[in-house]
């Protein structure tokens, strides 16, 4: 294979065997895996699952739940807050699949129901602590509020609670991930408790990635969600939920300058490749990806650490502060991404280490 | 028009009047425009220019080159490091087109010369003050050693001195910026003096937005480049290049949740819409966009300033600190971007006022 401007590598193996550790966890449990598609958005990928047994997917996004109902799956969890400005994809999807839609605040239903002519199960998200959307777990004035908007329509169904403990991103090295998966847990099973008699077949669903990784029993939830644990990145590394070499994406990169005077190399691959999210190591360096030897089966750390140091749109900025060493013009460099969701999303499409490209689901167009 | 998801507006007349001012501008001073394509990638774009007048361009990939030089560009600069493993792609442009490329460190064209079959036009990148990429004004050696690399290949031909003044976007409300530029030209010149004799035909490349809206003196150089300009963002009006009613992008966004108690609004629109460059205000905010109401003709700040002040893949969360007013879910917002160039890398497309859909060169695909 010849590489000779930025490319996403994903390496089929490890990322195989991600989706089968996780599988089996899950399935250890007794609980079932709805894994978040949002992170590698292809249908190739998307088999890779259903190969392991997994028949149910979660996406961000109603374009998305189109992109993968063409694929054949027939049950999916849009997880992002209901837009009542979609009615017309909610009802396309929900005359195909069984359409989960997420609710998040009262007002939007009593719209939507006006205009929606399928019948879709919603999901109440709950915030656990993220605090980005989501009814407080206490607020039982407001989910008794949804739950009657849900009961005034006759194609809504509920069909459970959702949460997303996206607050354990902000964790280190696996401490405080457990807490924070607990802390989510209580406020579940207290809705069930409370609930239950009423909607004896209410659904729980959480799932973070690190969570899913790091935490050992699950098993008083109905279905779990993680879905970047496909790829892994630095930031999942970073926060404790998995080991470098279990990193299953990495972008390549040709040199084509080196300043050896200054400990830099300039590297094609920028902002349109990497994306933006960047990385802030414990001695407060703040990067954009790390670069790695990755060859066949193995992935190696470098003795001496180099970083991205910053991004402009095409050139890339890598640190290396005990010298650049034989790096020259022409090599190509590998890098493991802060990001995978971001890096994919920017990267449009993977290439295996056998060089076969793998494409994902195009970016949307306009249609007035 | 109905908008129902994230969705990039251009207001064409805005984008014709920035192309227009600088176009006038720079005839004023009796210098070539080539504008960096870059910034907007498209085809359609491009021709607005070429309705000026305009008949060469700057782009930073060989990819970009070649689409552009699909639509009828004959004169195109890669303002980009050469990637000495493009020569392929190089030998197609340079086939069709007059091709510059631009070189910073010296090895690699020798390397080149061995696989280049036609004419190719090489520039030599200064480094001014930006620090990136290029070859410090002063460091006569490597120039001459660039020189001889060159003069060593009968199809390179010098064409000049290029240089990117990149750290004016380190300045705010203009001040700083005119100081840079005179840095910039005073090592340009320099160089011309230098070397005019030996090449009486040697051009001088220069081109930042910032410089090439504030300043008003660049009749030295022989060409300018600047691209940003065609949109302008928030990053180009806090630097001062730009007032706010110059800019010719904003994002529609569907608000999905409001959330009144904690002054917060969550639109659909995230870091996959607007990717992920920051700005810091004047107080110390971090924030990802502005909201502006943006009809017709008339773009007008709200007089509470409203940020989104995070993004997730898909979310986004605008603050609101004096309340979120009559804004509820279903409503869309008009955002202003903080940074153009990757905000319609990550849109993939624009839509015109009157709702016209205008498309963006599509991501590279891997050929193996």
């Amino acid at each position: 294979m010849t590489i000779d401007r930025p490319t996403l590598l994903l390496d089929k193996d490890k990322c195989l065997d991600n989706i089968r550790r996780i599988a089996t966890k899950v399935a250890h449990h007794g609980v079932r895996w709805r894994p978040h598609f949002k992170t590698h958005q292809s249908h190739e990928i998307g088999r890779w699952f259903r190969k392991e047994g997994i028949t149910s997917c979660t996406v961000s996004s109603l374009q998305m739940a189109e992109y993968f109902a063409a694929d054949g799956w027939k049950d999916i969890t849009v997880a992002f807050p209901v837009n009542m400005l979609e009615a017309d994809r909610i009802n396309r999807l929900a005359s195909a699949v069984i359409l989960h839609i997420m609710v998040c605040v009262p007002g939007i239903l009593p719209q939507l129901k006006k205009q929606v002519r399928h019948p879709v199960r919603v999901f109440i998200e709950i915030d656990t602590g993220y605090h980005r959307t989501g009814v407080n777990p206490d607020d039982h004035e407001t989910i008794n509020l949804l739950l009657e908007e849900i009961k005034a329509a006759e194609l809504f169904q509920f069909a459970g609670f959702l949460s997303h403990a996206g607050n354990t991103y902000q964790c280190r090295g696996g401490v405080g991930v457990e807490a924070m998966h607990q802390t989510e847990m209580e406020a579940m099973k207290a809705l069930r408790k409370r609930y239950n008699k009423k909607f004896p077949d209410l659904i729980l669903s959480i799932g973070d990635t690190p969570s899913m990784s790091i935490v050992s029993g699950f098993c008083e939830v109905d279905e779990v969600r993680p879905g970047n644990l496909v790829f892994y990145d630095l930031t999942q590394h970073a926060i404790g939920s998995c080991q470098l070499d279990q990193i299953a994406l990495a972008m390549v990169c040709p040199v084509v300058a080196v300043y050896g005077r200054r400990n830099e190399i300039i590297i094609y691959g920028g902002s349109v490749h990497f994306a933006k999210d960047f990385l802030t190591t414990a001695d407060g360096t703040t990067h954009y990806g790390l670069v790695v030897k990755w060859h066949d089966e193995t992935m190696e750390k470098l003795v001496e650490p180099m970083y991205i140091k910053s991004l402009s749109q095409e050139h890339g900025i890598i640190t290396a502060p005990r010298g650049v060493g034989n790096i020259k013009p022409g090599h190509c460099l590998e890098i493991l991404p802060v990001h995978a969701c971001l890096t994919a999303d920017a990267m449009g499409e993977y290439v295996t280490l056998d060089g076969i490209p793998i494409s994902r689901m195009g970016k949307c167009t306009f249609v007035s």
